[in-house]
């Protein structure tokens, strides 16, 4: 681009000589206005491809928007419809309102959201209805103040309840339906004649909307948060496995382990486990909305689901340590000392990283096809027999053993200390661009020296 | 209570002798509804203690249920005046909801919903003006069928959207109220005459809305993002030296470790560290939307913050290995043997320790005052030392160092095996609760033992 562009500008000059000052002036606009284009189709066609990637890697995304357009549109039929616009009137509005705040990706988003709206919609309106029949017994004067005093405490209170961890896990968007309809009807009850009919509408259009979520949501592609949860179990769990397998074949195999392992894969591949939490309990509370379906119950035991996620997660972070540890192994060589134990020791790695890894992934091949999982159990017991004989092995020698349980720990805080000097760093990074104050004169004299590891 | 109605019960059989059938019926009816009156005491009085711990844990979550009553009422205010209702008519309700949806707990959340709104608002009700000219030339026949097209089209593309993440981390909500705004306009627009004075009726009382938000969430007691943030920073360093500390003082100190330390405080405290991501992110995103405020200025560098804390998880993982490690070195004694390495590695770990510890509360007070922290990366280096001086020490004994390299890392696949075995189990139970089917009969003939450790 830039050669490109000198050339242009000495062709320009050229035509200065030649043309005038109107010349150089339009060539140069054409040069910019190519650039700018040249930069937008780049960032454009950057773009295409990356809305590409995320609908090729999961093709259901594509199917959740072109569903949120149909469930819109048919909604709007309502407003379009004389006959059924007479129905409803003006609150028609309020069914494409909830189609557009109600739909979710998956149907237990959706039904948690829709049953949320529907019912706080419902009860809100009825105290709604209840406060403005109050408040119209305190004449022209006391009703104004007396709606606002309603409201305000009910909104207050129902916001504080939002703070309950059990009420936010659940019914979150229930309660602000609730804080938005009792104001709303209590507010607008005041000028208002018909009250009743108009909340007795607008219910209604609410139940229509929701209603054509569900629909759209459970009949045209549904996407059940359960499966998703059931497959990211299994998944995070075959991930666990390859971590183990990789290990075996590359620490603990035939093949001399000399090459640097900074680089391989398998040492990457249980990071997004750590964070797999937050999905994980979005998921696992929206499958608890869904009916049955597929293979699974209505009352399938999603809650079994957390419990796994979190033991995979103490897995990950156990690994966590373990790559970094290996990854220091392999860089320093020492001299072949005790070479009976050290091959004692190496087999028994290998063979508890193997059956571990075989253990994992009948575990998640029964998950995934939901079978019992028994043989994952038996191959189990022997990774436990090859810890229990490393063990008693090791016992023999009482004097290493427990110079190595020190050790383990004096090496495992040398890893902290690592990562610390780390924080450090990064916090120093944080105090010079948020530009934190100097400490007094007296302290910075002080020769500050970092010795690098 | 089981005895205490007993004896009622026989009480009402004496009765019975004496005045019939009618006694027994109602001193049973009164010792039902006394037993579910004090079970609903007990659970009112439970419920209330709850929200007490939770409203002091946290006063600002009073302050902030306040605010919201406030900023309704205040709203509500313009429906009430009237010279204030015929200049905005119905749609002063927009205000209402507005004020429902966008008031957020924190300063950076209000505004990063308010500004989406408006904007989108703006920017959408433009589009769907515009639809509305175009669908308006194709005749009464077209004009439904044009308006579908053109809401089907928007609102699948802009619900495509939401999946680039980018968009997704900051738009979110922009990208809702779009559809929301381009629908009702769009769709309104075949019915209502007036449709520019409408849009800028409810364009302004959504103006309204979100300036009484903000109004209310920066000048009445604020909650900043920023702050919180800056503070959960500062407390995870505290928490990760807490550790340190604890584990210095137990396990390398003067005092003997014989004792059980599975119950202590300090090998829990880690724990919150390692589930601070999701809060950690979200309170950046809005941190980023905040005016400079208190000691932050508008561009304080938000993500260091995120950079550190993805540091401190994994200090704190590491510290969860380190902790299983620990309780199982303490439970096994062995007789004293090498005691003099013992001691010297021991010695090290203590150092280390402290040194860390004082490291990161040093950083964390750095943080918390805002001055450049200079002392903690002294302090630092002789943790750094102690590290260096323990290998050196190690390395002397080349045979040991191999052995132990290779054992550590036994050790912690060790580890790995047992919650593996954790794993299987609740894989178990969750094939027991689900319903999965059996594998076929010839495998169930296969005897299985799980040997228990």
């Amino acid at each position: 681009m830039e050669v490109d562009h000198h050339i242009r500008v000495s062709d320009g000059e050229t035509t200065a000589g030649r043309g005038g000052v109107v010349g150089v002036f339009f060539a140069s606009c054409w040069l910019r206005l190519r650039s700018v284009l040249v930069g937008l189709c780049c960032w454009v066609s950057g773009f295409a491809r990356k809305v590409g990637r995320i609908a090729r890697e999961d093709p259901r995304r594509v199917a959740h928007s072109l569903k949120v357009g149909l469930a819109l549109t048919l909604v709007s039929v309502f407003y379009y419809v004389t006959p059924l616009f007479k129905g409803f009137g003006v609150s028609t509005l309020w069914a494409v309102l909830t189609v557009v705040v109600v739909m979710e990706y998956t149907v237990g988003g959706t039904l948690s959201k829709g049953l949320n709206r529907a019912f706080a919609t419902l009860v809100a309106g009825f105290i709604a209805v209840g406060a403005h029949q109050v408040a119209n017994r305190c004449g022209a004067q006391g009703e104004p103040i007396l709606l606002a005093i309603f409201v305000f405490l009910l909104a207050s209170a129902a916001t504080f309840s939002r703070f309950i961890p059990e009420i936010k896990a659940r019914y979150d968007y229930g309660v602000t339906i609730f804080i938005l309809t009792f104001s709303l009807v209590a507010v607008s009850s005041y000028r208002v004649e018909e009250l009743i009919q108009l909340a007795h509408q607008r219910f209604s259009t609410i139940v229509i909307g929701v209603l054509t979520c569900l629909c759209t949501t459970i009949f045209v592609f549904p996407v059940w948060a359960g499966e998703d949860l059931h497959k990211l179990t299994a998944g995070n769990l075959d991930k666990l496995a390859q971590f183990l397998q990789g290990l075996e074949s590359e620490c603990f195999g035939e093949k001399p382990a000399s090459e640097n392992l900074e680089g391989k894969a398998f040492l990457q591949v249980y990071k997004s486990v750590l964070n797999s939490k937050a999905s994980e309990d979005s998921l696992c509370n929206f499958a608890k909305w869904e009916p049955g379906h597929g293979k699974f119950g209505f009352r399938h035991p999603w809650s079994q689901y957390q419990k796994l996620g979190a033991l995979c997660r103490q897995c990950a972070s156990s690994m966590e340590a373990l790559a970094s540890y290996v990854i220091t192994l392999q860089k320093s060589q020492y001299p072949e000392a005790n070479p009976e134990l050290t091959l004692k020791v190496r087999t028994a790695c290998g063979e508890m990283s193997s059956h571990s890894a075989k253990a994992l992934k009948e575990l998640s091949t029964a998950i995934r096809t939901m079978i019992v999982p028994s043989p994952a159990n038996i191959t189990m017991s022997a990774a436990i027999k090859a810890a229990k004989d490393l063990r008693n092995e090791l016992s023999e020698e009482a004097a290493l053993l427990q110079v190595m349980h020190v050790a383990v720990t004096a090496t495992l805080l040398s890893d902290l200390v690592t990562t610390i000097v780390k924080i450090a760093e990064t916090a120093d990074n944080l105090a010079r661009l948020g530009h934190f104050k100097n400490p007094e004169k007296t302290q910075k004299d002080v020769a500050i020296n970092i010795p690098s590891r």
